[in-house]
């Protein structure tokens, strides 16, 4: 069968330690990003840390986008799981580069629910 | 450097359909998997989707545990990205496959948060 999803996980260097710690700014930026790449956002939920940091997820019709930064590093872990051929996570990810004033991207995308025929013929004989 | 952290994506198969199109469920077993695994819980949020599905994330104190549901294919696609020593994502996937009577598990890790030095040496800089 064809892959359900794709997931990119991105690493994002080089950015702005005022951005990374800012909770607000980060959930806005992360909210954009899904809105930019066509999804439909469901639930938010965002967290502070202390001294630094910020984690999150905006779950989307379409699965996820999840943030964690450490602004001391200037970096930002982000995966972006997709369904279906509307929404690019490609296009979330670039998004939150350009957002967060990163220096550097690197990112690899992972197919996800490729499902072994013997137990998708079990569910269908239930 | 070393990694930041380790993300492992999960591919759980030949589950129960019941447990996973039942939010309270999903939920309660999603947290219990953190737990289990030696996590702080921080956040969490979950989606139930019509007719059937659930999205949901737990954040933790060492990043977060993200599942989204296929019941009619059996199917979970889950994420457990953790950061330190502390905790080992491989617990909680190995917790979930089970509580979700799954048949089948698929898993790879992926080192996140190796940050190339440059970068680093620019925000010691600054």
């Amino acid at each position: 069968m064809k892959h359900l999803g794709r997931h990119v996980l991105a690493e994002i260097c080089g950015c702005d330690f005022d951005i990374l710690n800012d909770i607000e700014k980060v959930e806005e930026i992360m909210v954009n990003a899904a809105l930019e790449a066509g999804a439909e956002v469901r639930e938010c939920v965002f967290h502070k840390f202390s001294p630094q940091g910020v984690s999150g997820v905006v779950v989307i019709s379409e699965s996820h986008l999840a943030i964690h930064t450490w602004p001391e590093l200037g970096y930002a872990a982000v995966d972006v799981f997709t369904c279906g051929d509307k929404v690019n996570p490609w296009d979330a990810c670039n998004y939150l580069s350009e957002r967060f004033s990163a220096k550097h991207m690197t990112a690899r995308e992972m197919k996800r629910g490729i499902i072994p025929e013997t137990y998708l013929k079990e569910v269908a004989n239930l």
